[in-house]
């Protein structure tokens, strides 16, 4: 997702509270910082967090990070935040590839992708947050049997992702290519902003969520 | 697959030897029948056997066992084999259904499914082959990382056969969604008559190899 560019979208981000600044320096300690005990669950390629503060509005006994790499987005979420903040909540502004230096070993819970770029030329299949390059960076900072759960409505990514479970060592807990549909999967399902909006148009919805034994 | 009914077809398949009629009594010592110690696999509906008899003939040390329901389908891989006699493959005609009470636990290699009934009515879902109630079946009598070959041109069953994985404790070897269009997977791959016609008319072949860990 990306918003027009939005003058000044980086100052006000630079000065919020909300937003995680120096997040390497909490890199396996995030539960200092958010002086709690709770699990830590990570949302990458947040936008503009619809999904995540109603999930952290929903489990106040667990803490969430939102990371985006655009600023014009992450806006968005911390004006929201401004309006009613979270305590188990906070922000970061940067890339996924950077996961390794922002989190420890084994330090989550759960990550979630949502609706993520589905990067459709070949070239740039390493780029797509579900490849097998990125699902190995996400079990080294998993702790043993923690889940990445992930939803679109692109088919092509979601079919990419099938793929790219083989020959590694994640096993399925839950997938469906019509998540909308399926009562049970379906339960206490948070909807995303581009969720609400593809599903109205028909376009059905694919999830899995994942998980490694260690 | 069904042909027209053939007349006489029960009677030529009764009177061969290449036709284990007797399959009960073999469940778990199906080597001792062979006459060696090799590995035994199994495919599951062979239609008229072009796939296994190629497989047996390059695979000479390994015993192939080809099930299939029908005998109008099942007479024309019996007269094939009579014109050519492969020491390592025998037929069995039964319901899948039937499995467990002509194998034993842990007793084969490997199974394989190709392009199998759909079975595209919802109410009829148990009967597809990759369904989770077979792939249960199918555990007790592999063994340990035995696997589960499946290869179709019809997506949707495809889809089924993923999400039948979920909760499950199978694992995923290989899968891809166009076979013939990916050079290491499609290496050494022995194309079944439905896959010569169905890729020919330039439907993608989709294959998943699955084994569970014990």
């Amino acid at each position: 997702m990306r918003l027009k560019n939005i003058p000044g979208s980086r100052e006000v981000i630079g000065a919020s509270g909300f937003v995680e600044h120096e997040p390497e320096k909490w890199a396996g300690r995030w539960r200092e910082r958010f002086g709690n005990d709770y699990p830590v669950r990570v949302e990458i390629g947040m936008g503009k967090g619809q999904f995540l503060m109603e999930l952290a509005r929903r489990n106040p006994q667990i803490n969430f990070i939102g990371i985006e790499k655009y600023s014009s987005v992450l806006l968005r979420a911390v004006q929201k935040m401004e309006e009613e903040p979270l305590p188990n909540l906070c922000f970061v502004r940067m890339d996924a590839q950077e996961l390794e230096n922002v989190f420890g070993e084994g330090e989550l819970d759960r990550i979630y992708l949502n609706f993520s770029d589905p990067w459709p030329k070949e070239r740039h299949a390493k780029r797509r947050l579900p490849s097998s390059a990125f699902l190995d960076r996400y079990d080294r900072i998993l702790k043993a049997d923690g889940e990445l759960e992930f939803k679109t409505d692109n088919r092509a990514l979601f079919d990419f992702a099938v793929e790219e479970l083989a020959g590694t060592a994640w096993r399925v807990r839950e997938l469906t290519y019509d998540l909308h549909r399926d009562a049970r999967l379906n339960e206490g399902n948070i909807m995303t902003e581009y969720e609400e909006k593809f599903s109205a148009l028909g376009n059905p919805i694919c999830k899995y969520i994942i998980f490694r034994e260690k």
